[in-house]
């Protein structure tokens, strides 16, 4: 039988990669020749999930074209996130929980849910098709949802995705919240990152009424880790807008631990970004309570702020 | 609440105006306000379905964010099939079975699967929420099975599809093979209709290689009912050639009983009918054995005819 490559995003997070594991398993089970693979390499929560389950990193891929007809999407679906030769393949099965930015020839299979996490969704499909759900593999699919949702805490979790995690942690044999802790605290191990790299590791881009906005967050258990070397992130946020040509840097620490967010701003518009939290920033820096998510609550206060 | 259209395509066929009765049920179900609406009048196959199952025509809306914020689509995707102001109101559930090409800001449900028919999708959606299909609703969702497929017979129709048709028979109390007969013949009452008005109710255009191409589809029980009409339909095709710029107009008379149809051609590039379908024309027409889609037996052979 043809083989079937099932791949996430480029630049992938532990939803992607587990995303693929899961859904390929599901696939084989059904009697798909189907194959994981990855965009990207794994960054280090990713490895730490990897490595407690019991996988090795999946095969990357530049294009697909060159080895098969058809593959399966998972955790995105918009041109720009996917292989570069997606023109010359068949999709013939996508599963996400993104916004949908989509076209294709022929009918296939689409499920998308707007929950927190591609796999609560793919549990969703193993329930349907009546298989069971190993535990290694279970414990990627709870890794991918405990990574999304910042331990339950992320705007953007649902009720159903808690219910999820909690039955993919019996069948893994772990304690969502202990082992969670610990996975999420991998991925925040910044020691080893130079300033560059903490600032364009999970930085996008967004135009604000003419405005270039770049917008970085990094994820810590203690803020004095990222705060201690402030100077020097500094200097690196004006020296990236001056390279760069954005005119306002925000870089928001995220204390996966409490909850809450420090920003810092630099460039021109730091008043809309006092205006969108109404705070006031000292030595360039205020604290955000309870903000967690950058689509849900930092881009479109900021926005807002710019528009008005 | 706030109401929430459920609505098939423009133009719309029985599958889409019994998708929206049968979908919006079971929105109801779960406590979603939802009406079901259409964007024009139930055909005379569609109207025979209503009929029988004891429902009114829906209402019929031109735009939708006149009256609400939220809509559901069923049968369709893509913008130019759907509502004009589409990009007015938020689209958060799409249950389909076409290609895809969908554009949307925000994560939303979106159900796709390659069956023969949308209603077939809805009743696997029934089954996961455990909600029952009264017997009047398990009619409309079987008609619009049954008029995808063609009584099972269209190269579409998929095992599954098959399957539910069985089930949703039962349910409705009715033998799927007489009743859907007699549906799909209320469809094939040509006498009232004129000739321009038989060559232009499911026409589609198409470009295969710079040359224009019309393609009609009519359904009938006896190809006698329609060839005893053939020189005023020839004399109605060479007149639309001319005023409306296409070089070659098709007829696709099928026989619904027999799964087989006649094609009649006329205008520029006869011979590529009869190449790609290896056939003679004689008095412009020639009898096509088991085909009765145009999607997937006439569309692909004779674009690649032209491109030959």
């Amino acid at each position: 039988m043809e083989k079937v490559l099932v791949f996430g995003h480029l630049n992938p997070d532990t939803d992607s990669i587990a995303s693929a594991i899961s859904f390929a398993y599901l696939q084989q089970q059904l009697g798909v020749n189907a194959e994981a693979v990855a965009l990207g390499t794994p960054n280090e929560e990713t490895e730490y999930a990897l490595n407690t389950f019991g996988f090795e990193p999946l095969r990357v891929i530049e294009t697909a074209a060159n080895e098969v007809k058809e593959v399966m999407l998972v955790d995105h679906n918009e041109a720009q996130q996917t292989v570069k030769d997606i023109k010359d393949v068949r999709v013939s099965y996508v599963v996400d929980h993104h916004r949908i930015a989509f076209e294709c020839a022929e009918p296939l299979f689409y499920r998308a849910e707007p929950v927190g996490c591609t796999n609560t969704i793919i549990y969703k499909l193993y329930q349907e098709h009546n298989v069971e759900i190993p535990a290694n593999i279970a414990g990627m699919m709870l890794s991918a949802i405990i990574s999304d949702t910042l331990l339950f805490k992320s705007p953007t979790c649902t009720p159903f995705d808690v219910e999820v995690a909690k039955k993919l942690a019996e069948i893994a044999g772990v304690d969502a919240e202990t082992y969670g802790l610990e996975m999420l605290k991998a991925g925040t191990n910044l020691a080893t990152k130079t300033e560059k790299e903490l600032l364009n590791a999970d930085a996008k881009s967004f135009d604000m009424n003419g405005v270039t906005v770049r917008i970085d967050q990094v994820n810590t258990v203690d803020f004095a880790d990222v705060l201690s070397r402030k100077d020097a992130l500094e200097a690196e946020m004006l020296k990236e807008n001056e390279e760069e040509g954005y005119d306002l840097f925000v870089l928001l620490i995220t204390n996966i631990l409490d909850s809450d967010s420090i920003v810092i701003a630099l460039g021109e518009g730091v008043d809309k970004v006092e205006a969108a939290f109404e705070t006031t920033l000292e030595e360039n820096q205020s604290l955000l309570k309870g903000v967690v998510s950058r689509k849900k609550q930092v881009v479109p206060p900021l926005t807002e702020a710019f528009n008005g």
